[in-house]
């Protein structure tokens, strides 16, 4: 069945598996000690080409963001995200396992504002009971964020400008990066992520690979025996070649920002369809996941012949579903769409 | 260079690989309901061939340690393993970071003995101070062990007891489960272990996967919301699929046995050759490990030719070290290691 | 000074301060095994009156509120509270820190509604990512609450309904619980909190005691090996009788609910006072808690004469601020309230 | 019934519970801000008299454990105690709730040496999968250990070399410091603690508190937001003058020396009755805890006269039983134990 479900529906961009293929023969040492993960290390920081850059390898995206919350912060300390942020909602609570608190603020498209961080502090400063509260050491902000939206440069500046202010990290979960760095609406590079963050990753599982995220310290602030720490909380791979293989490949040749900009060539494309069809859309979205609202009649129909992901309801009749492009999404998919959308389409709506 | 290091030097099995490339392109659903997934866990069912099982799959042997423990016990209870287990010694603490004690009795030769527990329940039992103290609810055992060594069946069933006279649950750690299925000394079958352990897994990284590890509940009891669990410990794949594939090839045509009845064969050949050299072993192992003493003047010219693992110092002027066989051992390999322990060969030694 | 900080302000009430010095010399066993505990417990269940009741006793409210949640939630539930509820802010992520995630929903004047609760569980159900969500297992409400005020009990019924309906654990916060129970405006008895929730605790420390508060599992529904899972917890005092005898003293001819009457009838007189000079409440409160809202000019010079609490912003230029009354609140110390502000009053307010 | 169950069978001592009725109707801010706090700890820095110290009070021991470690090691790290030290078995597993491992390592009647520890980091340095193992960062000790036994000076400053070569902190548990103090065969002085430890507590609750335990940190090293890491603990007592007040008391005229000396005197006379009825004693202690062997057949009877305590099994027919002496314990007590001994005593014994 033609899937927009996801960005992880299909396995490895064919560049990744050929070179897994290529190298699967080799006798390596184990837990990312292996030339492929340092090759791999060495390409993206000559990518970002910024001094201080630390990398390394994890596996998917919500132990990368427990991992890094928790290294990162001191135990008294919690984290700061938007009441949409992945971590405040769609982790099972991993962070706040770790011992960290996420404390979550209204943000607004997905977005956390600089300002609403400041207030927050500022609120804190005054409250002498502060020290009954946890204390915010981090900031967290997704980027495109969990609907799809970008941070524009002065807003990731001001974010930054008040993290300093306030002593506080911050994190940048870039579990879908590649799709916000190539998208046509932005004026954030990796470079900027970089400067501006003290810790962002890399997204591969949604960007081509298997698996595998690529963790980027950028301050030369990667905490100590962070080795021994993955290992406490059984992120560890004995063949750590599988994570730096896969992004060996996709630091070649930019497989990483061609598997991005194929993805959100097709965004456009189903925006187009979906604009022409009339379909109205939840939000704006200048990446490759497109959260259109359908009348709840259409929605049984239409499963039968596409897979997609509903999302949120709309109100009592509509729903908010997603639908998502990634490296393997072609043209005809979105035909196909375009097709089963025309034949199930309901009669009165909106 | 020619690696016995351990058993995870080399990639995926071809027959593994394989099924990862062909099944490539396909959109499946993610975290683990794809078809893959599926019919993997029906394969190993139908494997053992019992009523009952319930198979999960995660990532790594620390990670399912931890997982399976933590998911299994009480807040308030404890896991009893031996002072060598893997979990008492090289997890970094990941079953006691998830807030379950583990309490480290002493071994042999890898193993924890059904009286050693059952001494230690009744010194409990007589101590007035034992709710000041970790309350065991599950024994942890590794098979084979983490020297290599098996436990017999009638070791097994003593410890099955023990535990059911107790109400422990017992956990088999199968890190390497083939290699102990398959050994020539061994009197245990895959369904003993199901029937008298609570849990146990089946391990794959060390016998042929890139990563993933198959837990199966053997008395339909899969702790509640394991899936809600396993996200919360940051241990969930959206790319599910790469386990499922994964561990349907394993479990197509034999080939986990397979797998392991070549590494076998290989440590076979190695054993032989050590001995014909007259290299002393630090114990007998009847599986893929062999552990052997060497002159500490031998290493460093031996490193340079071949890989392996310094395990533990022997005395003063020898050191333990392990030499691993795999899927990907061949006799040429056994044929270099002969060469270079040959050419590194000290005058004088034992 | 004359204080109206809180309800904690003084040492014991001077009839527990005479049991504690009455019982000192007597030779008892530790941990809460002694008789007085005993004796406490037991004046406390038959107080309430109904079966099922179990009694233990624990140093403070943070540790109450953590201790039973983690021991009655299973590792994968989550606790729903109000955000203003203690729990969600001013505990220092002391619930996250035990492993159960806080999911805070909108409140009104400190209180959670049921149709809040229900329409939560009702979008969980819906939602096809919920298992990448925490799992509620409890709902968490204080009675008062934190803004002194109060549930009906038919909004007690509403929520329990809901409660058994999703499979939900109730449990109230009863740090001020005499307050609750001896307001002149509640139509709730301590039977229908027991009938109508899982847990409860009596709060001690803000109604006469040193220290302490009484949980009650109202339904045979202690957790299992509680004593070991409080001793976990760093929360077992050796001295178990400091709590055991307190109790005692405080449900010996209702003591308890005598000291509560009395913090009442002295908030009411304030109350009266501060309405007669013109201040403005920042919302109703039937109990001992009492938030006004004060020109900041006034306030640097007030608490020159008397000590109180700064509570929040109200606007630009004024703060709420809590008076308190409790058991050692006296008319006197009213009137130097009253005699405070006339002296500190500022020209043009509101 | 006479008790020599414990050291903490009896309420405060008096000059405590005067000092408690004294201050009762004070009106003093809450968590440990008050006047007696403040005084409490000048008295104790006093007492020591020298620069650098912090002075913090929690409730009791094993919270003062779990609280010290995990606030003062870092997340990766480990704590080493002996396999005797009470954190290691008598504490239900609190240290590893915070998150931080405890390694045990043998020790001799209770103690651990330097050279114990300074073998297990040699052989980790030599071990190069010590990144998979707990990293150790501090060493505990308890001095009085759980047998009664002391420290010699050059044990302590042994002790104190090792860490300070490997980098480790030195954590010594104080819960009955002052019959350490105060033996007539110690050469350590409360100074040479300071000096050589970085963080040590002052029991109270063991030597004449109701509750409470006094940290001090030796070296300006006091964890930032310390009160917001006991209050995540759920260990901040809202009243916190219960602790100042009582601590005030203690080291007012030198109550808490006195105390000790007390206790240390009837343990000697206690001794010399002993030893005059031919009691065995399974170590000798120079503390106020003595370790008598017993046979089985006359603990029963015994028990029916006197309180004592259990403490392990001897051999088949007898048992090892701890009588303790504290600030309560009379010539009378002793007198009757004699007589009860005499009366239960078994014909043929040892």
């Amino acid at each position: 069945m033609v899937s927009f479900e996801s960005d992880y529906i299909a396995g490895a961009h064919p560049e990744v598996l050929k070179k897994l293929t290529e190298t699967n023969f080799e006798a390596l040492p184990g837990y990312g000690t292996d030339k492929y993960c340092e090759s791999a290390k060495k390409k993206i920081i000559d990518t970002i080409g910024l001094d201080g850059l630390q990398v390394e390898f994890l596996a998917g995206g919500t132990q990368t963001n427990a991992v890094v919350i928790s290294t990162m912060l001191a135990d008294y300390e919690a984290v700061i995200a938007a009441t949409t942020g992945h971590i405040s909602v769609h982790e099972a609570g991993a962070v706040e396992y770790t011992g960290n608190k996420v404390i979550s603020l209204p943000g607004k498209d997905g977005k956390l504002a600089a300002e609403t961080v400041k207030k927050y502090m500022e609120m804190l400063a005054g409250d002498d009971s502060r020290e009954h509260m946890p204390i915010p050491g981090m900031v967290y902000v997704s980027h495109p964020t969990e609907y799809g939206t970008l941070y524009s440069k002065a807003e990731l500046e001001a974010l930054s400008g008040v993290c300093r202010e306030y002593g506080l990290k911050l994190f940048l979960d870039g579990a879908r990066l590649g799709y916000g760095l190539k998208s046509r609406e932005t004026d954030v590079t990796i470079q900027d992520i970089a400067k501006l963050t003290d810790v962002f990753y890399i997204g591969g599982t949604k960007v081509g690979a298997l698996c595998g995220e690529a963790v980027v310290f950028t301050k030369n602030n990667r905490p100590p025996h962070f080795m021994n720490s993955v290992k406490k909380r059984g992120a560890l791979l004995a063949k750590g070649r599988l994570l730096g293989v896969q992004f060996d490949a996709l630091f070649t040749d930019g497989l990483y920002f061609r598997i991005s900009e194929h993805a959100l060539d097709m965004a456009e494309r189903l925006v187009k369809m979906l604009e022409a069809q009339g379909v109205k859309f939840f939000m704006h979205s200048p990446t490759n996941q497109q959260f259109a609202v359908l009348p709840d009649a259409q929605l049984a129909s239409l499963k039968e012949k596409i897979a997609f992901t509903f999302w949120e309801r709309y109100d009592e009749t509509h729903s908010v579903v997603r639908f998502a492009t990634g490296w393997s999404t072609t043209e005809q998919d979105i035909e196909e769409l375009a097709k089963a959308l025309k034949e199930t389409k309901v009669l009165s709506d909106l």
